[in-house]
């Protein structure tokens, strides 16, 4: 292994002080720098490095090339009730997300549930931001986004659907329970990081390019060719959450994002409902602590595996990486440096 | 093969007069009976008989044990802006959806979205029906109900979580497109039909009593040991739909939902919003019908399988046992004129 594929510890208040030099750099506000950095760097620091310092370069590249707008925000088209439409203007996606994540939850208090919908926003990098973002408020929140044509459909050899990411999240303790998958049996992101480390995924998660199954990543980033989650079940989800996120923003589908290189111009989906305006918000914690509880008494095949809910690992990740920093591979910390 | 075994075709009126004959017998009013018998025809029409006559006998049965209460009614528990918590009170499955559905997109009307959630409900039988019956009202439906414990956690072999069916629809030209699908790679229904007609599944769903992956839809039924589709994701997505169904009806959660036999007393959610309601309204149908285009593009891997949206095939199934009938198993019916 050449030293520069290594992983180095790097302390999370530096990873984010080199996003917010070179987004400064770019062009984004201090505010905005700082709001976009604090995002990169936190994903990074829960084990995401794929939205985190590793999606980082390619994101100040799309900036470079105009199809991220520094400073553009969301604007208004039309309200009704407890749902909007936002026009996102190509502002940067983690920027453009909060702000609807947040809008729905003013929805929401109002209303107890609220819908912001965002047209030609940009990749929100990681679903599971707005997720705790809206838990950590009191929220359940139900939130999905398209991409590029990145997946065939179900029994075609072609990508014209996206792994469309889908996010549920709700309070649990005093942190919350965080569901954030994409719609192929592996993420373009975890699979470009298990290429990075040289490692192998666990089942089969697409097709080389001859057309045989493959857990391979590196053969399945090549081909494009990634598995559906699920097999039919996965596109199928995957073909209504682009319709949806297109029709009820007025915004762009799947098919209509032409390069997956590029990727700009999503569409986006955010879904807030106050639990504290709930009859039976009291019990709310209760409730799910129950199903938790019950959960963690299954039993597991491994004995030496603990079952987990969705985002239970986190936490200790996040500690870890807090007290001996982010573990990022060298050569992209490098990278990150000359930018 | 015994001739019972045997499919036979009745016609769709035939079979709904049948279901109307038992249902007044077993309590229902006139109004319920026929709403009720319309959507179990309906469903055996669509090709649903999982959910149709194959699952008549046992709803029957539920509603002597009590667990069904025939012309019970849910009532408004709170109200809060666009989101509405009501009780089910052990009434039908079917025609508490069906009013939930209706009541959401009621909401939907006044405020673009509206959400009704169901506690103390019963099984609705295909998720389809409130897509569908949605869709053919202009509005897009998002739906879903906790199980029973009926299917193991990820990693684990006892099951604690449920299948939790989930609904997307829209509507499509005349029609619609409706995602219906459980968290179990194949439902149980499916894999009752298949086990019925002597077939295998397509892909391994499940392991059998020794904790071998198999294909046969009967060692599956017997272990209880289903794989959640797409392994931890199926099984992610259905514990927070289940925490979502039970927290914000006030009803059980799936762990709280005792027994898999009788299976009553479930938590449902409906989220309708208003298609007319958005901007974009005059160009929605464009939009769909320019994304199905573009998935019918697709190149299939068997040039002899075309590729499908999610509900496609219903409509020649549909037609197709209208004017033959309605295939059924000889034993089944003969069960039913029984009843």
């Amino acid at each position: 292994m050449n030293t520069s594929d290594q992983s180095i510890r790097i302390p999370y208040d530096r990873l984010k002080s080199e996003f917010f030099r070179v987004l400064l750099k770019t062009g984004f506000s201090e505010e905005g720098a700082e709001k976009c950095a604090e995002i990169f760097a936190m994903n990074s620091l829960d084990g995401v490095n794929s939205h985190g310092i590793n999606r980082f370069p390619r994101f100040i590249k799309n900036a470079h090339l105009g199809f991220v707008k520094p400073n553009n925000v969301p604007t208004l088209v039309h309200r009704i009730g407890s749902l909007e439409q936002w026009e996102g203007n190509l502002g940067p996606g983690p920027l453009n997300a909060t702000f609807a994540a947040d809008r729905a939850m003013q929805l929401a208090n109002e209303n107890g549930i609220g819908m912001v919908t965002l047209a030609n926003t940009n990749h929100w990098m990681r679903g599971g931001t707005y997720g705790w973002q809206a838990a950590k408020n009191g929220f359940a929140l139900i939130a999905w986004t398209n991409t590029c044509p990145n997946m065939p459909a179900w029994g075609a050899t072609d990508p014209r659907i996206g792994n469309n990411p889908f996010v549920f999240a709700v309070p649990y303790e005093n942190e919350a329970i965080v569901l954030d998958f994409a719609m192929s049996q592996y993420s373009y992101g975890r699979m470009e990081s298990l290429k990075i480390e040289d490692k192998k995924l666990s089942y089969p998660g697409g097709y080389n390019t001859k057309g045989e199954l493959t857990n391979d990543p590196g053969e399945i980033l090549e081909s494009w060719r990634v598995l559906p989650t699920g097999y039919w079940k996965g596109a199928g989800l995957s073909l209504l959450l682009d319709i949806f996120a297109a029709i009820l923003s007025g915004g762009r589908s799947t098919h209509q994002i032409e390069s997956c290189i590029t990727e700009y111009s999503v569409s986006q989906v955010f879904i807030a409902i106050s639990l504290k305006s709930l009859y039976n918000f009291p019990s709310i914690g209760n409730s799910i602590n129950l199903i938790i509880n019950d959960l963690h008494n299954s039993n597991p095949i491994d004995q030496s595996v603990k079952i987990r809910y969705p985002g239970e690992s986190v936490l200790k990740l996040r500690k870890e990486n807090t007290e001996k920093g982010i573990p990022v591979n060298k050569n992209i910390w490098e990278k990150l440096l000359a930018l």
